[in-house]
C-alpha cells in the first residue's frame, strides 16, 4: 500500500471524520485530525479516545489531534473534509489562506445547497482557487461510523472527475475492512449521498405514523425513483442509484434507528412540530435543509418529486402529515413500468 | 369495483393466503378459502379466526372455508394460489379434475423449480391443459401478512403475459390499503421475488456472524445486482429489479426479522448446520432450494452471481460460513461501474 509520507489531514472530528482517520492510520498513515474544540482535541492526544462521538474506541498513535489550521495544513498534499455541509464554506474560508500548497480534497459530506443548489464539491471548487485545489473527490456509501471504527465490513465508492485522482484515493482507504470502489459519476454519488436524507425523514414518519415494514419499503422503492428522476435529469448515470452511493446508502439510512434523519421523521410521524424536533434533537439533520434544496431543484429540471414535495410542504408550509402521506400512498392506480422507464427515459434516448 | 359474482377461490389457507382472503373480502368479493385441515376450516367457519397464522384476525363473513376442492372449485373462474412452491404440482393435479370451466390463477408464491428450473407460471402452465387455464398472473412485492392483515398500507405488483388480464386482477385487489401497480414483465417479477430469499439468507447469515448494517446494505445492493444480471440474462426488462417486487420485496425480507429465510440464515450465521437450521424452524425455508435453482441458472445463462454461489457451497457442500462471507467481501478492488454496467448491458445495445 502506498503511503502518503506528509500525513493526511482529517478536517472534522466528529464521528464520520474519527472513523475515517482511523482507517487511514489502520493503513499506516500518519493522520492529523482538527477540531476546534481544545478539550475534545486534548482528549485525543492524550487518552486516544473521542468518548463522545466514538465511546469506547481506542485511537492508534498514528492519529495525533490539532486545533491549529495552519499547523494541520503544513506540507499537507491529501485532506479529508468532514464537516456539516453547512459549515463548510466556513471552514475552507480559513483553510485557503494557510494552505501552502495545493492539495486534494475528499469529502464526505452530505447535502445540497439550498438557494445556490450546488453540490459539494462544485461549493469547494467555487470557495478554493484553482491553483490550490489539485483535485476533489466524494467519498459515499453504505457506512455507520460506529461501525467501521469496530472494523466491521463496510463498502464506499470514491468518485471525482479525475479517475486517477479517485483511484489514488481509493489506495489511500481500501483495507481488508474497509472495501472501496470507484465510480466516474461524481453527480451521482452526490446527489445518491445528499437525497437519501429526505427519504429517511419519509421512512422515518411511516415509521412513527405505526405503518409497517410494507409502507416503508415502498416508501424507498419510490423513494429511489424519484432520486433516480432527478439525478438523471442533471445528468448522473441512472446505474450510480442502483449502487453502493445510491440503493446501498438509502437502505442503510432508512432502516437504522442510528439515523438523525430516520429519528427527525420518526419524532414528526408521533405528532411533533418541526421546531420541537430540531430542539430536541440538537444536532444537525441534514435531510431538513436537503428537502428544500431537493424541492428547488426538482421545479428547476421539471422532475416529479412526490416524495420530497410532500415532505417539503409538511416541513416548511404545516401540511398535517398523516394526511399528506396517505395522499402519496393512494395515488390513482398506475402502471408501475410508465414510471421507471421515466426514470431512464435519457438513457433510453441516447 | 367490479364484483366478481362466481366468488373467487383462495387455494392455501397459511398467513399469505388468509391475508389475499382478506382484501378480497373488504372490497365485496365472495371468498371461498380450502385448507386441507378440517379444524383449521371448522375454526375460520365458526370463529371467523385463523389463529395459527394470523393471530387476533377477525374474519370477515364474507370468507368461507372448504376442504373439498370441488366444492371450492364449482363455477370459479379466479382462483389465487397460495401454497408453498414445493406443493404447486400436487395440488394443480388434484384441481384439474374438479374444475368444471376455465379459470385464472393469480399465483402468489416465490420461488423457483430446482433441476427443471422453471418459474412457477411455467409450472402452472405444464400442470393445466390449456384449455382450463384462461390466464396466469403474479402477485408480488413487499408485503409482509400480518401487515396486510391490519390494513397497514401496503403496495404491490401483478403481471402477466396478457396484460388485460393483470389489470383485470389489479381491480379485484385494488383498495385504499392495498395498492396494486400492473407490469408486463412476468419474468422479472417472478424471478425477483423467487431470489430475494436468496440473498434475505445471506442477510441473516452476515447479522448471524454480528456484522452490521453496513455489511448489509452492501450485500442487499451486490444482490440486487446480481438477481438482475441473472434476470436480464433469462429476458427480464432490467427495470423491474429497480421496483416493487425487485429492491422493495428485497428490503422488506432482508430487514424483518420476521422473515423465515433471514432467520434460517440467522441462525447459520451463529454456526448451525442447514440440517439443525430446517429441523429448528420446522417450515419451509424457499430459499434454500431457491439457492440450489439459481446456481443452476447461473451456470446455464453463463452469469456471474458470486452471493449465490458462496451460499450454494455454504448450503450443500459444507464450505465454511465465516471463511466464505469474508472471501466475498475481499474480493480484489474494483470499480464499481464495470459491475452495474453488465447488469444493464443487453438493453443499451438495444
Amino acid at each position: 500500500m502506498p503511503k502518503n509520507t506528509q500525513g493526511i489531514a482529517v478536517i472534522g472530528a466528529g464521528s464520520w471524520g474519527t472513523a475515517l482517520a482511523l482507517v487511514l492510520a489502520d493503513n499506516g498513515h500518519d493522520v492529523r485530525i482538527w477540531g476546534h474544540k481544545q478539550e475534545q482535541i486534548d482528549e485525543i492526544n492524550e487518552r486516544h479516545t473521542n468518548h463522545k462521538y466514538l465511546p469506547g474506541l481506542k485511537l492508534p498513535a498514528g492519529i495525533k489531534g490539532y486545533t491549529s489550521l495552519r499547523e494541520v495544513m503544513n506540507g499537507i498534499t491529501d485532506l479529508v473534509l468532514a464537516v456539516p455541509t453547512k459549515a463548510i464554506r466556513e471552514v475552507l474560508g480559513k483553510i485557503a489562506p494557510v494552505a501552502e500548497n495545493p492539495f486534494t480534497i475528499v469529502h464526505v459530506s452530505k447535502g445540497i445547497e439550498p438557494d445556490t443548489l450546488l453540490r459539494i464539491s462544485e461549493m469547494i471548487e467555487e470557495e478554493l482557487p484553482s491553483s490550490l485545489l489539485a483535485g476533489v473527490v466524494v467519498l459515499s456509501g453504505p457506512s455507520h461510523a460506529e461501525e467501521v471504527s469496530l472494523r466491521h465490513p463496510t463498502t464506499v465508492t470514491v468518485s471525482s472527475r479525475n479517475m486517477e485522482t479517485a483511484e489514488r484515493i481509493q489506495d489511500l482507504f481500501i483495507n481488508q475492512n474497509f472495501r472501496v470502489y470507484t465510480n466516474p459519476d461524481i453527480v451521482g454519488v452526490e446527489i445518491g449521498g445528499a437525497l437519501k436524507n429526505i427519504i429517511a425523514l419519509a421512512a422515518g414518519i411511516t415509521d412513527g405514523l405505526g405503518y409497517g415494514d410494507n409502507a416503508k419499503a415502498a416508501l424507498i422503492t419510490r423513494g429511489l425513483a424519484e432520486i433516480s428522476r432527478l439525478g438523471t435529469a442533471m445528468g448522473a448515470n441512472p446505474l450510480t442509484f442502483s449502487g453502493l452511493a445510491g440503493i446501498g446508502d438509502l437502505i442503510v439510512t432508512c432502516t437504522s434507528v442510528h439515523s438523525r434523519n430516520w429519528r427527525a421523521g420518526n419524532l414528526l410521524g408521533k405528532g411533533q412540530k418541526l421546531d420541537e424536533v430540531l430542539e430536541n434533537m440538537g444536532m444537525v439533520v441534514e435531510g431538513v435543509r436537503t428537502t428544500k434544496a431537493a424541492y428547488q431543484l426538482a421545479k428547476k429540471y421539471n422532475v416529479d418529486m412526490p416524495i420530497t414535495s410532500a415532505l417539503y410542504h409538511v416541513l416548511f408550509n404545516g401540511e398535517n402529515v398523516k394526511e399528506s402521506v396517505d395522499r402519496l400512498m393512494n395515488r390513482t392506480k398506475t402502471a408501475e413500468m410508465e414510471d421507471l422507464v421515466n426514470i431512464l427515459g435519457a438513457r433510453l434516448g441516447d
